[in-house]
């Protein structure tokens, strides 16, 4: 047993989704993986799916997580888009299910309160904040990518995983 | 070449989801098989996407459907149930698409139309005339799964594949 923990972090799209996998090992916070899953333009919206899907098995084949961690979404957009954004999220969740591992959820706020003390924060400073904390000196772009991370390391920093992690 | 085709007909949810498989040969349509997918009640939404994704990658397998057909989703609900469904919805579909099934949509007016021949029918107009195509006495029930039928049929009755099975 090494205590070595790796999370992956998702922000879902349909245009573009966010992966950041963050290792956690003694303590000690690391991206060891970061990117965009970008399917090509088409207006064969099943075609995005796939894709996705698809990229995702590989991330999750790649890199191996323990646990996965994915904002709970909530907001007012349309119901089109929401059905839009529904079936990547699905997408981008299924081959984690499909492979065993845990999903958590946490929303925007549980995330800026884990990052940044704050509910106020501006995005740019949570995305700041998830650089600091792991050593990561050029903020990554686009924004896709610091969320992921953000919501990877808001997991590590919560409940139960913290606790265990401090073997409490 | 027998000139069989098995086209999968999906009526996606989150709660239950229809199913129908539609079997042409020779001008003939006959329903192969048909059913609910209904994951365990339990308030985690992920498990639930799980359990849809693997029904339908088992139904895929089972039936090696030539395509599959499903009801382009448009309507007013909020966005929160747009994305429940849109989660669902991808689950579904997924599997056929996974497997290189290709994935066919038809709006309820299509449906409509090509099993009564008008856009007004009401929805059970529409079941009854689905079982008579096909042969089924008793109406299956829950509607989810007439709905999955009746896309199956609309899918069948529309071009492309009928100019193709028409020889033209």
């Amino acid at each position: 047993m090494t205590g070595k923990k790796v999370i992956l972090g998702i922000d879902p799209g349909s245009r573009v989704a966010g992966y950041g996998l963050v290792e956690e090992s003694g303590g000690k916070l690391t991206a060891v993986g970061y990117g965009v899953v970008k399917p090509p333009e088409t207006k064969d919206a099943n075609n995005k799916l796939k894709y996705i899907f698809e990229a995702f098995s590989e991330i999750i084949a790649q890199y191996n997580p323990d646990e996965t961690a994915v904002e709970t979404v909530f907001f007012a957009a349309n119901a089109r888009s929401a059905l839009v954004l529904g079936q990547a999220r699905a997408a981008a969740l299924l081959p984690a299910l499909l492979a065993g591992v845990p999903v958590h959820e946490y929303s925007a706020l549980q995330v800026k309160k884990a990052l940044t003390g704050g509910g106020r924060s501006e995005k740019s400073q949570v995305a700041d904040m998830a650089c600091r904390i792991l050593g990561i000196k050029v903020t990554p772009k686009p924004e896709d990518i610091t969320d992921a991370l953000s919501i990877a390391v808001c997991h590590i920093h919560s409940s139960p995983l913290k606790r265990k992690l401090a073997g409490k």
